[in-house]
């Protein structure tokens, strides 16, 4: 008798302790969709300040801002964390053509970041399309050496998740320049990394890898429907000329920072959840979903967490990492200064998938820590949250280590991403204010239940 | 021993079954992404066709293009079904201002669908603000006689459902002018129903009831910008003039069509499945996600059983309704026509919430029929379905009744919805090709299972 009655007690406690948390994250929606200021900070950052690659005005100004509104919030702490970030510049537009005979025809391309210049007038080449890098070494010197090499595999359509054929086309844009140029390609052209047909070429990172510095060659993106202009081209006539022009240079490395601040915990205050994005993005347009949205979401947590006075039990930063797009210098000097510090990090979490309606999280951990997290999924249910899985978490986070640490990475819908991503159309316009606000009030809830 | 044999038999059947199943809805999915037409459909129906109000020129458009367009994918039928329909008009663009003392503001309006005119000069009167349709019998004939009734309750934030929000603030727009008439208004403005603050009003549906003709009150919808303004200038000068002036009217009733196409039951031909959205739209725009998105997701799940060779036992329809938006005359047409012909429907589905990524199904049907539909839930899951619950499915199939008659309606993701909703903004521009496209694998999938 007495032991139905303790577990009698036992289920009605733990049916009091899920109400609670219920409650919880029912008021952090409600203060998220009605009294938030992530829409706000982000259309400052968007509009106020725009692109904010590393080392740049921007990313000075988008360092200042973030601090100054952090520090209206009432946090124990707000600091800079400084870090040596890579300096790219893009120079003058870029310009390229088509030429078949006499007639030439314009195309929309944008220098990859990290490329080298072409010369002052240019580079005219013929043109090799390629669809796998595996190709190149088939096609052999004999055929690629004074060549443009042309990367033109499309984004598989079939992947319901949009980030897995980014995942397979990247290598691409990546790798490109580096092997075409073991060849003696000349410059190679890659096809932009998104599903749409439109005109907007798309940046990223590229890298030469350990080729020596006299064998790095030009290295643009294509539009979509500049690269399918170009392959029927190229079919009609094999032996057309490309010509494109870029003046991107590498300058001297420059003093940045991470922006952080935390709330301190009141039982654990040595163990450190953290909550980011990066604030640095691509140059061509104002960042607004890459990471603009990941950056307000993340200080929208620790501002929720303050509006509904939650005490947390254990230190709760929120981390604006830099260079996330041409480096990772951020999330690497983040985690040696823990490792210094000898913090201990519990939990970790990262949006930088875009402001999109959230439809879940991706985790990294041990099974333990994979459980725990597991436990939570149905309190997100009446949110239409419902992907909880493993998967790639966040760049940033990723050189982060501790015992038992927990990973998570905000899962928005992907569909739209590849539209907006490293392109100028990636802007303000592009956001809707309720599902960013929505991405906040889901990480507020799984920090605060993580907390407990 | 035999038990267990016969037993491993079954099991070893449903696992084929379910594989099989499997398989062809990767195979829908695949096909939907790279080889439907609905997005081109679209295309066409928005921007070569445009506004589609019933009894326009649009809708003529539209009905001898989609039938011409189904009689392009080898279907066993394709035929019109005549229904009278409603003939309102909105004439010239409406203006309105503020008035204070000589001070003049411009602010965006828009009549409401049934709405009556102004008299030719407009109508200038003072406000009366009210947030609920209850608050007029408070305020009374004395107060309300003479003026113009403000309805301005905005949309609910907290519900994750967008239209959750939207079905707790439509009662102003369908029924405020109605109930301010019969306490002596002379016009009703009503804030827009969206979640955003924006300059454009959303126009939409209204009924004046069984109120007499003579009392007929011009009502039109303000934008959320226009209606903050109203609101706060009311708080500094509650005796402001309100003018605004609108010329549209109702004509005849005019013939009209909803398009169907059919596919003939290889087994049981007598029993009928119908998947549809509405071809009307509003007159502000193209009606791209409303119900543009719901009408070629429709036509693309024929398209799509064809495409891959898929025999189906019942008959299969789809069915383009006309009148969805002001009179529901082609939903109640079809019913009609059903009960006439004496036909079996078994399955009825609808696409009318936009064409964003699909979340999941609503379902309407009794206990058995919803067992049924909730098994297939699993299949949906690594397609990112999750939504399968009960609620409202669709408007036009509303009227359709049937023994055993299971209804589903596609719930694609509501946050952006309200952005577009009956205003101008709901273009061609704000679909997203594969949003489209995964809506209509998912209904094809569904329709498939439901076959068999």
């Amino acid at each position: 008798m007495k032991k139905i009655f303790t577990t009698i007690f036992a289920l009605q406690a733990l049916l009091v302790f899920s109400q609670e948390q219920e409650k919880m994250i029912r008021q952090i929606y409600d203060n998220a969709l009605s009294k938030s200021k992530c829409y706000g900070w982000l259309d400052h950052l968007s509009n106020k300040i725009g692109a904010r690659l590393s080392g740049s005005a921007g990313a000075e100004k988008a360092i200042q801002y973030t601090k100054a509104q952090l520090e209206t919030l009432g946090l124990d702490r707000v600091y800079l964390q400084e870090v040596m970030v890579p300096h790219w510049v893009r120079g003058e537009k870029e310009s390229a053509y088509i030429q078949v005979g006499k007639e030439k025809t314009s195309v929309s391309i944008c220098a990859l970041g990290g490329s080298v210049a072409t010369p002052k007038n240019g580079i005219a080449a013929q043109v090799i399309e390629v669809k796998h890098l595996e190709e190149l070494a088939q096609l052999g010197a004999e055929k690629l050496k004074g060549k443009i090499v042309f990367y033109n595999r499309p984004f598989e359509t079939g992947n319901i998740e949009a980030f897995v054929s980014y995942g397979h086309a990247v290598d691409q844009r990546y790798l490109g320049a580096r092997e075409a140029s073991k060849y003696g390609a000349v410059g190679t052209i890659v096809r932009s990394m998104n599903f749409r047909l439109d005109d907007f070429p798309h940046t990223g990172a590229q890298s030469y890898g350990d080729i020596p510095v006299s064998q790095y060659i030009p290295t643009a993106a294509i539009s979509t429907n500049g690269a399918e202009l170009l392959s029927k081209k190229l079919k009609e006539n094999p032996k057309l000329t490309f010509w494109f022009k870029q003046s991107c240079e590498t300058l001297p490395e420059v003093l940045s920072y991470n922006v952080i601040g935390e709330i301190k915990g009141s039982e654990h205050p040595e163990n450190v959840m953290i909550v980011g994005g990066h604030l640095d993005s691509w140059d061509l347009a104002d960042g607004a979903h890459d990471d603009g949205a990941g950056v307000v979401q993340s200080m929208e947590v620790l501002h929720l967490l303050k509006k509904i006075g939650y005490r947390p039990k254990n230190t709760i930063r929120v981390v604006l990492f830099m260079n996330e797009e041409n480096g990772g210098r951020g999330g690497e000097k983040y985690q040696a200064a823990a490792q210094v510090n000898n913090e201990n990090h519990i939990f970790a979490m990262e949006s930088d998938s875009g402001g999109f309606s959230p439809r879940g999280f991706s985790f990294e951990g041990d099974d333990e820590a994979m459980k725990k997290a597991m436990n939570f999924k149905s309190l997100f249910e009446p949110y239409q949250l419902h992907i909880f899985e493993k998967g790639h978490t966040g760049s940033d986070i990723a050189p982060l280590t501790g015992k038992q640490l927990l990973k998570a990475g905000l899962r928005p819908d992907s569909q739209r991403y590849f539209d907006y991503h490293h392109a100028a159309t990636d802007t303000f316009d592009a956001i809707n204010k309720r599902e960013l606000e929505l991405g906040a009030a889901a990480m507020a809830s799984l920090i605060y239940l993580m907390d407990l």
